[in-house]
């Protein structure tokens, strides 16, 4: 998976016996013998200093496990040679809605299992704010720091025994997570993160060992945590770029984490700019009427025929539809846009298909599949509230990537890759994003959908020792744009809220695709 | 006291408000100013992370304090600026016998309080094999440990509320102590530092929180522990030279350390030779029928009028006499020597002043103090066999020293300081010491008494920051010689068994000396 080496290393050594001439201590013999093979400083904590004790009785041929740390290699563990065990690693995608694990062998270098948990977080709020605001009263900061952490301490049992192992088999944990996400995990204060100026407490984390925040795995684990730019660009993004190397190539890049907020990092191996702005929850079916996480039963691919009115959907894991999620409401506004159901001002037309035209709360809604088709037996539809939601959201999105763009005098024409992330990220259309003026009118090609670029990119640390200086050079190559400081944003958002724009020549395909469904 | 810069600093920041032009996090606003300041790294451990969510209500005026470690600076406390804290170290000279705490002002640079204690662990042995076993034995190790941890937090919790200041005061622990002494610290298996071929299970400590062994101070508070050359040659000898500074000399200095081992380093800036055997008990008065150690009423000076053989001594603190310290029973046996009380082969001559003579379980005893003078109304006296004893002690001293000499293929008249260290260092006269041929027949200006070289070294440490790498330097710089493997030893501890020596031309001056008395 990996052309580098892992963080954490398996050593066979053959000791030479000590002897009256040589009567070295364990620790020195030992310590002498990993810098001599590592050619660095090797440093050897307290715990397994205590364990050398046994090197006579492994008739000194041992297995020695050191990991890296941000000082060079650290001895954890020593076993007789003959020992079987192979070392692993857990690297966590920590959502705020989900917790993607991922178990990782640092000898084959592959990651064994993956498991997606809910946030258990939740419970005290599905909206982040809520959750800060819960993390100010009594002991709030640390029971939201407990619950993770239960979680982690969970999932890593469950998984180790799948395994056959022992939790003392993980030697390195890392985490990639928003800034809030670290701060819970942590549990530093997170109030003045929703606060002007949007002040964390910590963005760099030192290493730690794991077990100093409650993880029960090998004693000396480490945890890294990947650092944060700012109160609204965490670490995941940092994990993301690490994940997609767009930092190291010449070519130019962009890359957007779609979801509530929308985040955007521009750039290439010798500057990066980054900037996020919310876009609302509408791209992620979060407040829609009919809207739903990505799970079974959710309408995720819509077609209308713009002559019969047809509708076509598919629903993950084709079951009987629920919902709408993310993917599946761009393709929907998309194509009641080319078929003319919703005007580019996003007003819907009710006289252009009137069989599938209710009223719902005194708004007018648009039903996609019939009460006879869905499985609770109620109509699945979007209301003309939901449209103008969700057309926020795509302008926010669109003029947040443009006040980047703008911010170092380049066009849209001038990116070579533009990389989809986040968690639906893998399943947006570019087409129909295009088509609705939420993403910029560029060769179709140049789209690369990057799944969880985060937990990839958590991932990927585990497997890369020399990882921790990359995102550190990251971290420091990115100039962050404060959108709350940029007065053009809400100047340019205007011109978005229309399908695709007021402005039809920045997206000359879909206006050549629209004059063509005029002419037939 | 010293010029250098101690490991820890209190400095004074007035850091730049946040505003939206500026929205770093807390860590890295301050972080940055202190690696701006320090020119260096600075670590963040999450314990002090967290504090920082204060820095609003402190103005974002602080103190900061910042502790060396072996990487760089690390902030280990942040407090308003206005806070009046005097940041303490704690320098330990862990003995077998004794305890010595120094505590240290890392402002003022100043040692504010010394105490000795007892070691509490002398209730498993006085005898330092004796507790070996003990440790061996079920939860022993894990006992001695807890003693010996006790005690600190005991004289810890004594010391600061002496001060009116608290644990947490103290920033930095460092310790002295040899070999065996820092294996039941640390809680290292010692049972082969005993057995052929000695091998300790640590020599280089890596820094420790001081928590980890359960040490109460500040919660970052790092413990320091001077390294071991070998089982015989422990960090007490190590700060004894740092404290010496013959390391930093182009002069020749040999330094020794005068205890039931005698512990001997030969060299200069450029190289370093170093020896350990055992000399004995009865140096340190430990096994003498009347022996007892440096306390109230311990007979430290003795002269015996050549002529009269009257007797004049000076106790401790001036109390009636109790009974004979090291330095007592060196100064004793010269002027024994010197009056013919006792002959070149060590054996009384109870005709020379019958009136002092009496018989102790069928061997001849000499009474220095009799019953009258004393506190316990029991003569003060020294046998036969104390005689003995102290003539193998004090011969294998000899011996140790001419075979490092011989090593380095020098004589005794090259060495340009004599450091004499250890419990009674500074007590010993060189003039008597030399008469009795336990030490070298040199000029007596060379000779300079340290004191509690151990103890100055662990206070040196705490005030110089630049400390921990000269040790590592002095360290790497030792060669030790293994009196284990020199055969020369024994044939030459023969010539050594006599007073001052069977070839009295090593010893010119109390050739002379004794010349002169037998003239008049």
């Amino acid at each position: 998976m990996s052309s580098f080496e892992p963080v954490v290393k398996q050593l066979e050594i053959i000791l030479p016996k000590p002897h009256l001439g040589d009567n070295r201590s364990h620790e020195t013999r030992l310590r002498t013998e990993l810098e001599d093979l590592l050619n660095e400083k090797v440093s050897v904590p307290l715990w397994v200093a205590r364990k050398l004790k046994d090197l006579p009785q492994y008739n000194y041929q041992i297995k020695a496990f050191v990991v890296k740390d941000q000082y060079g290699w650290q001895l954890v563990d020593v076993f007789p040679k003959d020992v079987n065990k192979a070392p692993l690693g857990l690297a966590i995608d920590l959502g705020s809605t989900s917790v993607v694990f991922y178990l990782v062998d640092l000898l084959k270098k592959q990651v064994i299992k993956t498991v997606s948990e809910p946030n258990p977080q939740i419970a005290h709020g599905e909206d982040i704010l809520d959750r800060i605001l819960f993390a100010a009263k009594g002991n709030g900061l640390e029971l939201l720091q407990k619950e993770v952490v239960e979680l982690f301490n969970n999932v890593i049992d469950r998984l180790v025994k799948e395994q056959g192992g022992l939790r003392e088999d993980i030697f390195y944990i890392s985490v990639a997570g928003n800034t809030t996400m670290c701060h819970f995990l942590m549990a530093l204060d997170p109030s003045h993160l929703c606060k002007e100026p949007y002040i964390p407490v910590e963005n760099s984390f030192d290493l730690i060992r794991a077990s100093e925040i409650g993880i029960k795995a090998h004693p000396l684990s480490y945890l890294y945590c990947f650092p944060n730019v700012g109160s609204y660009f965490g670490g995941d993004l940092l994990a993301g770029i690490l994940s997609s190397k767009m930092h190291k190539s010449e070519e130019l890049s962009m890359l957007v984490d779609v979801g509530t907020n929308a985040e955007v990092i521009l750039g290439n191996n010798e500057w990066l700019v980054a900037c996020a702005g919310a876009a609302g929850p509408a791209l992620e079916g979060g407040v829609l009427e009919c809207g739903m996480r990505a799970q079974p039963g959710a309408i995720e691919r819509v077609e209308i025929d713009p002559k019969t009115l047809e509708v076509k959907y598919k629903t993950i894991a084709d079951a009987p539809p629920r919902g709408l999620c993310g993917s599946g409401i761009i393709d929907l506004i998309c194509a009641m846009f080319l078929a003319g159901i919703v005007e580019p001002t996003g007003k819907l037309v009710p006289d252009r298909d009137p069989k599938r035209m209710i009223q719902v709360k005194g708004d007018w809604a648009y039903i996609v599949a019939f009460e006879h088709e869905t499985v609770h037996k109620r109509p699945v539809y979007i209301t003309q509230s939901d449209i103008k939601n969700l057309i926020r959201s795509k302008g926010a999105m669109y003029t947040i990537l443009n006040v980047v763009i703008q911010s170092v005098g380049i066009e849209f024409k001038d990116i070579d890759k533009f990389y989809v992330a986040g968690a639906f990220g893998s399943y947006i259309d570019p087409e129909k994003a295009i088509t609705i003026g939420m993403l910029p009118d560029i060769p179709r090609d140049r789209f690369v959908g990057l799944g969880n670029a985060a937990g990839k990119g958590a991932v990927e640390f585990l497997l890369n020792k020399d990882a921790m200086v990359e995102v550190e050079k990251i971290k420091q190559n990115i100039t962050y744009l404060e959108m709350n400081v940029r007065g053009d944003f809400m100047n340019q958002l205007t011109g978005a809220l229309f399908l695709p724009h007021t402005d039809i020549s920045r997206f000359p395909s879909v206006k050549e695709k629209l004059a063509r469904l005029e002419q037939n």
